[in-house]
C-alpha cells in the first residue's frame, strides 16, 4: 500500500500534496485498509447499534452501506423501527427476540457442516441467546441452540453435551448465578464465550453476580464479555470459527 | 418458670423484693431457661471463637465451662494456642486444618446411620470445609466428606452423587466461581447450606463473587451463610440434622 | 434403576440402541429419576416462577402439570395474568399480597401440630413474608405469623417468643437494618432462615444493607437467602419441616 | 470582639495597619475567639491524633499545649510512643487498650449524678468502646460501661436497661452485623451514637456492614460516627452531656 | 410497675394467671412503659411514615391514635392522601415541601428561646431541609433555617455563622460533595447532625459521595443519619434540644 | 464408548455388577473419555496451580504426571519450589519472572509459521505477560512478544501493528487504565483476549479499573479474563490457535 | 477594600455599627469582592443549573442577573422551558442537543486564533460534548470539534491529530471503556480535561468504568471531572484559555 | 516532516525503502517528532516512575536520558535506591518525604514572580502534598505552599486566601473528607487541581471517599487526579503555568 503511493511520488504520477492527502487520511493507512478488506472478503456486514438512534438516521446510515454493496446487521433495534427500515427494504430480515435486523448476500454464504454452539441457562436469557445466535447467523455461520439447561437441573445439559462438544466454539448465556459456562467449560475442549446476563434480582445486582462468577470460572477456556453483549459474544465466536473453518475448507 | 414465681409470692415463699430480682435477670426468664435447657440436653457444647483472644483467656473460659460439666468447642484457634490448652487438658482433641479443638461427653453420643454431607468444591478450600465437618462430630453428628468435585470436572460429582443424596443435610463448600451448590442443589432434595470461600485472586474479590453466586442460585432448597464461615453452616446443618434424627431414633 | 436396564439388556429384552436412549436421556439417569420421585411422594408441585412470562405461557404450563395430576405453584403473578389462570381453573387459589397462585391435592395434606414461624419485622416487608407464608402452605406446611416484631420495639417480639420458640423452624424477613433475625436467632434454638427486603432508602442500597446484617450475624444457626426471596427461604423451611415431621409422624 | 477593635481604630489606639492586621488573622475573627474561649470554660483539651505522628511530634506539640496551662487528650498512641511522653509528664495517664494519653486539671472537674452509657455488643469491640469510654472521662464526663450485651443474647441487655435507660446519652458500640444501637434506640429515650467497628470476617468488609445497619436502623434517635471512631463518638455524647448538665447544675 | 402486679398477687386481688397475662404483654413491662410515659410527658407526637401506605390505612392508624388525645406527625405522605386526611382532620397542618402532616397540641407548646439551627447547602436540598425542619416544629422546638450557604460561596454562611454557633443543636444538610457539615463543625461548639442527601448526579450515586463526606469529617461533634432523612436528623436534634431546654426551664 | 459397555453385557462378557461400576466412574463416561483424549492428542500438559501448594505436594503430583508420560505445567510457583523440583527433574524449565515450571516431549512440537502475539501496555504488567507467553510455549504454541506499547505512547504501537494484525489470536495484557485491548481490538482483525491486571494504585482498586475498562471495550472481537489471569488467556488463545492450525497444517 | 472601611471608621464618615454590617456581610468582604470583579472583567456569565428547577423559577433568576446587566448561561434546561425563556428573551440562543439556554453581551467578545479542542469519542456521547462546547462559547471561548473518533477506530483520530494537538487546552468525552483520553494524553502537550459519560450498558455501571478508566490514565496532563459533566470540563477549560489567551493578546 | 520525506522521495535522494522505514517508525510520525521537541524546549524532564523498579534499573534509564543531556525527574523512589544513584550523580536532589530524586539544568530556569499554590488540608496529607511541590519546581516552576488549612478550622485558611489568589493554578491535597477544593474553589477564579489522598480510616476506603467529594464539588473550576497522584496534579499545574507565563514573559 505505503510502498505504491512512495513509488507513484518517485515515478512523478503523484504529487507531493496527493500523497499526502492519503497518507493523512486512514483510507489509505496499511493497517486501516488491511482491515478494511479482509472484512469484506469474510463476508462481514457492517454493524449499526440501534439504541439511542432514530428510525431515519439508521435508515441513512443503511442507504450508505447498501450503496456500497455491503451486507448489514443493526443491533439492540426495536420492531416499530425495524418496520420502517423494512417498507424501504423489505428483503431484510427482522428477529424479534433478538431485536435484530440483517440482510446478507447470499451468494457470499459458506456451506460448511462445523456450528457454533449457543448454549443457554434459562428461558428468561433468551433474548441474550437470540442476539448471539441471529449475530453469527448474521455473520456467516452455522448455529445450533441448546437452550434451557441451566445448572439447577444438569441432566438437561447431559442430554445435549457430545453436540456441544463437536461444536467449533461455545457461547454459554446465564444469569443468576451465571455457572453454566464453568460446568460446560469442563466438559468441551474447544473455546467458550461466556455471556453473563441482567436476569435476576435482589444481590443478582444487575447481572454482577453472574459477570463475577464467570470472571472466577475454575474451568480453563472460559472468557467472558460484557453483561448481555450477546452481539459482543457473537462476533468473537465467528471470529474463532472463521480460523477453524478455513483449514477444513482447505480439505 | 413464671408461673413459679407467681406462686411463691402468693403463698408467701418469695418476697416481692426477691421476686422482682428473679424477674429482671435473664437467668429467671422464661425463654432464656428453656434455651439454656434444650441446648444442653442436645449435648452441644459452648462455643469460643478463638481469634483474637489469648491463650489465658481462652483457658480461663474453658476453665469455667468444664467447672459445669459441659463440652466445648474452640473455632479459629492456632496450633500455638491449642498446645497451650493441650497441657491443661491432654483429652482434648485439636485438628490443625480446621483449627478448632475440642472435648465432648462420649457418654453423650447417639448412634446414627445419618449423616451430614461435607462436599467442597477444590482442594484450596480444604480448610473451611473440614471447619464445617469437625465442627459438625463435636456437636455429635456422623459426617460424610465428598472432597474435590469442583464443577470445572462436573464427572467427579457424579460418582458420589447417590451417597450425596443419601445424606440428611448438605453443607457445600466453593470458592472462586462458587457454582457447586447449584449444581448439587439440582440434584439432592433435602436442604444445602452454602460455603462461600474467600480463595480465588482478582475479581474474586476476597469471596464476593462466591456468596453472590449462591444468593443467586436458581436451585431451590439453597441458604447461604458468610464467607469462609464453615462453622456457622455446619451449625445450621447439626440443628437440622437432629431434627431429622429425632424421627429416626424414635422409630 | 441402571441394574435394571443392564438386566433387560443381559436377557435380550431391551436392544443395545434402547438401552442408549434410555441411559442417554435424564428420565432414566439413577439421580434424576430418584429426585423426580421422591418430590413428587412429598406433594411438592412444580414450582413456576411467573414474572416475564405471559398468560398464555404460565397456562400452557400449567396445562401441562395438570395432565399429569401434579400439583401446581405459581410465584410472582399479577392479579391480571392470575384471573386470565383462575378462568380456566377455578379450584386454584390466588393470593393477591403474596402474588401466588396455587393447588395442591388436598389428600395429600397431612394434619400435624408442628408448624413453621413466619417472623416478620414492619408492615412494609409484608408482601415478602406473604410470599414465604403462602408458599409454605401450598407446600404443605403449618404456618403462624408473627408480624410486625421488628427491634425498634423488641418489646413486641417477647409476647410471641414462646410460640416461636416452639415451631419447627422459622422464616425471619426484615428490610431496613435487617437485625430481627439475629435477636431471634438468640432467642430459639431451631434453624432460622433469613430473609433480607429491599425495603427502605438511602444507605439501604436495595436490600443491600439487610443482606449484609443477616450474613454477618453473631447469633448462630442463621442462613440467608436473596433478597425479597421469601420463596427460597420457605421452600427450604418445608425440606426442613419435612425432616422433622417425618418423625413426628412415625411416632 | 469586632466592635473592639473598630472602637479602636476611631479613638486612634489602634493605627489601620493594625486593625488589617487583626481582621486577617483568625486569632481576631469573632467566631473563632468565641469557639476558642468556650471549649477553653467547658474543660476541653486539645486533641491529638497520634497515627501518624512521631514521638518526638507528640511531645513538642504537647509542651506547646502544657505552655497555655491546657488539658492535652492524644488518641491512637502506641504504648511505645506514650512511654516516651510518661516520662517527661509522669502525671499524665495512659490506657493500654483505648491507646488514650491524657492529662485534666483536677480543678476543672464538675461533681455530677448524671453519666454517658457506653454500650458494647462483643468483647472483641472493647478496644473502640474504651476509646469512647476513656475520651469521655477525659473530657470530664461520668461513664458508666455496659460491656458484651449484644443481640445474640439479648437477655443480657435487659438487666441492664433502666441503668442505661437513666443516662443522658448513649454511645452503642458494635461490629459483625451491628444491630446493637437499633435494639437500645427502642427502649431509651435520649440520643444514641452509634460506632460501627470493623470487628468481623467476610461479607463484614472491615466495617461496612455494621455500618450501612446502623444508617438504616429503624428506631428513631440514633447518629452514626466513622467506623472505629470511639472518640468521635464520644466528643459527641460530651457536647450533648454538657448541654444537659447545665440545666441540671444550675437547679 | 411489677412491684404493683407482685403486691396485687400477694394480696390475692390478682390471680396468677392475670398475673402472668399483665407480665406476658409489653404494655406492663417496666422498660416499656417508661418509655411510654416520658414520651407523652415530652408531647412527641407518634409518628406514622406514610410512604407505601393506603390513604385508608394512615387515615386508621390517625383515628386510633386521636382517640388517646396524641399528637399525630405523618411523614412522607403525598398531598393526594394528606387532603384526604384533612378533610377528616381539618385542624391538622400539612406542609407540601416537607410532605408532612402534623396536629399538635397547642397546650403543650412550652415557650423558650433556644433553637435548633437548620443548615442547608443549596436548594435542590430544600425539601430534606424542610423536612428536618417542620418535623423539629412539629415535635416542639423553635427551629431557624439558614438556606442557600453551601461551601462554593463560603462567604454566605459567615454572613450567619454567629446566629448559628448560638443554637442549641445544629441540623446540616447537604448533597453533592456533602462538605457542609465539616465547615458548620468547625465553627461551633454544639452538636451537629450531618444529613446527606441524594442530590447530584454521575459520581453521586445516589447520596453515597455527600455519605462518606460525612462520615469521614476531620471536624470533631459530628453524627450522621441515613441520606435523605431529614426526619431522623430532626428527631435527634429535639431529643438533645430537649436536654438543653430541661436545664433552661428550670432557671 | 456407552455402546462397548452394552454389548459386552449382552454378550454376557461383562457382568451387570461390573457394568455398573463402569458406568457409575467418569473415566468411562462417554464425554470424559473424549476430553481426556483429545487433551492428550493435542499435547496438552496437566496443569497445576502452584499457590498455597508445599513443595512436597506438588512434586507428588508431578510424579504422578510423569508416571504415566504426560506433559507439565506448574504456575505460580515460587524459585524456592522450583529449585526443589528442579533437583528431581532437571530437564524441567523455570521461568522466574513468570513463575512457570515446565516440562513438554519435543517430539510432540508441531512445527508452525503461525503465532500468537503477546501484546503488553507497560514494563510492571510484564509479569502477567511472561505467565501467558510462558504459558502458550509450554502449551506448543509459538510466540512473539510486543511489550511496554502502552497508549500514553500509541506511536510505539505502530511501529508493530502489522506484525501484530498478521498474528492468529491477541492476548494484549494492561493495567492501570487497561484501555490497549481497545486500540488494538479496532486494528485487528483476529480474536482478542484481554487480561486486566491489578497494576496501579489509588481508583485502580487493584485492577477493577482495567477490568471495567475491558468489559466495556467498544471495540468488537474482545473478551476478557480475570484480573491478573495470564494463563487463562494463553490457555485460550492456544485453543483458538489449534483451530487455526489444523487448517493450515493440513494444506 | 477593607482598608476603605477602616479609614472611613477613623475618620468618622462610617459609624461602628455601619462598618461592622459592611465587614460582616460577603460583599465587603476582600476575597468575594475581588472574585466577583473578575468574574465580571472575564465577561464570565452566572450559571444556573436548570434541572429541578421549574420554568418560573428560572425565569426570575434570569430578570435578576439581566437587571445588572450580566451575562446568563442555563445548563440542563429542558426545551419546554426554554421556550418560556425565549418568548421573554427571544434575544437568547437554545441549543437543543446541549440543552443550554444563553446570553452573551457581543462587546465583550474578544476576537482570538487560539481554540479550545472538544473531543468526542462516539455520537452516543454527542449531548455531553456539545454541553462542553456550547458552555465553551457561552463563556467567550473559540471552539473546534473532534467528533466520533473513539480509540476502536484509531484510525480516525489521527487525521485531526495535528489540529488538537495546536489546541490551548482539550476537552476530551467518552463513555463506555473511556480510553480516549489516555490516547489523547499521549499525543499533545497540553492540559486535557477528561470527562467519563454515562453511556453504556451492563458493567459500565452508568459511567463508573469511564470514571476510573480515567483517572487510572497512565498518560501525564490529564485531570477528570464528574460523569457526564461537559459544563464542568468546559469551565474549567476557558479558565485554562483565558491564562493563555492573556499573554497573545498582550503581544 | 511528512512533506520533507515525500520531496527527498521525489528528487530521489531518499530510497522508497529507506522512505517507508521512516514512516513506519514513530521516530518520524510528524505528531511524535513535534511532541518530543516541545517538551524538550520547555525543560520537561523525562520522568521515571520509581515503584517495582530495582535501583539498577532505575540507574541504567537515568544514564541513557543524561547522555542526551536531558533533565532527570524519578518519583516514588526510596530513599535506598536514591543513595545509590546519588553516588554516580551527586549534583542530584532527593526529598525524602515527597520521595523524589531529580536534576535540573539551570541554565534552563525562567525567573518569574507567578506561581503555583500547593495547598493541603492536613498534616498528614503532607507526603503528597510535597510530590506535588517538589514535582512543580523539578519541572521549572515557582511554588507555594499553604499548609494545614483544612475545612474544620476554615479560619486558617482565610490568613492565607489572598495570597492563594494571585496563584496562577492551585493544587489542592486533601483527604479523609476532602471538603478543601471545594471551598478553594469557591473562593478563587483560576483552575483548581484537586488531590484525594487514601489518608483517613473506616469509611474512608482507601480514599474513596474524598475522591467522590471532589468529583461532586459544586463549585466551578475543580478537576480531580487520582488517589494520592501529587505527580500528576503537579504536571497538569505545570502544563496550566507555562501557559500563562507565557503571556507574562512576552510582556
Amino acid at each position: 500500500m505505503l510502498e505504491d503511493i512512495l513509488k507513484q511520488v518517485q515515478t512523478g504520477s503523484l504529487s507531493i500534496e496527493e500523497a499526502k492527502g492519503k497518507l493523512a487520511t486512514y483510507e489509505n493507512l496499511g493497517f486501516a485498509k488491511v482491515d478494511h478488506h479482509r472484512k469484506k472478503r469474510q463476508g462481514f456486514p457492517e454493524v449499526i447499534y440501534g439504541e439511542g438512534k432514530t428510525k431515519e438516521q439508521i435508515l441513512s446510515i443503511i442507504n450508505a452501506i447498501r450503496s456500497k454493496g455491503n451486507n448489514v446487521l443493526v443491533t439492540r433495534i426495536t420492531e416499530d423501527k425495524a418496520l420502517h427500515i423494512l417498507n424501504e427494504y423489505p428483503e431484510f430480515t427482522y428477529n424479534e427476540i433478538a431485536q435484530i435486523l440483517f440482510w446478507k448476500d447470499k451468494k457470499q454464504v459458506v456451506e460448511s457442516e462445523s456450528y457454533i454452539a449457543i448454549v443457554c441457562a434459562g428461558t428468561s436469557d433468551l433474548k441474550v441467546a437470540e442476539e448471539a445466535a441471529i449475530t453469527a447467523e448474521a455473520l456467516g455461520a452455522n448455529v445450533r441452540r441448546f437452550y434451557d439447561v441451566g445448572v439447577a437441573g444438569i441432566h438437561r445439559l447431559f442430554d445435549s453435551i457430545e453436540e456441544i462438544q463437536n461444536a467449533t466454539v461455545s457461547v454459554v448465556v446465564a444469569g443468576m448465578e451465571g455457572a453454566l459456562p464453568s460446568v460446560v467449560g469442563g466438559l468441551v475442549n474447544h473455546p467458550v464465550l461466556a455471556v453473563p446476563t441482567s436476569v435476576g434480582y435482589g444481590a443478582n445486582f444487575n447481572g454482577l453476580s453472574a459477570l463475577l462468577t464467570m470472571l472466577n470460572s475454575c474451568a480453563s477456556g472460559i472468557s467472558v464479555v460484557n453483561i448481555d453483549n450477546g452481539f459482543g459474544a457473537a462476533y468473537n465466536a465467528v471470529l474463532i470459527h472463521q480460523l477453524a473453518q478455513k483449514g477444513e475448507n482447505q480439505k
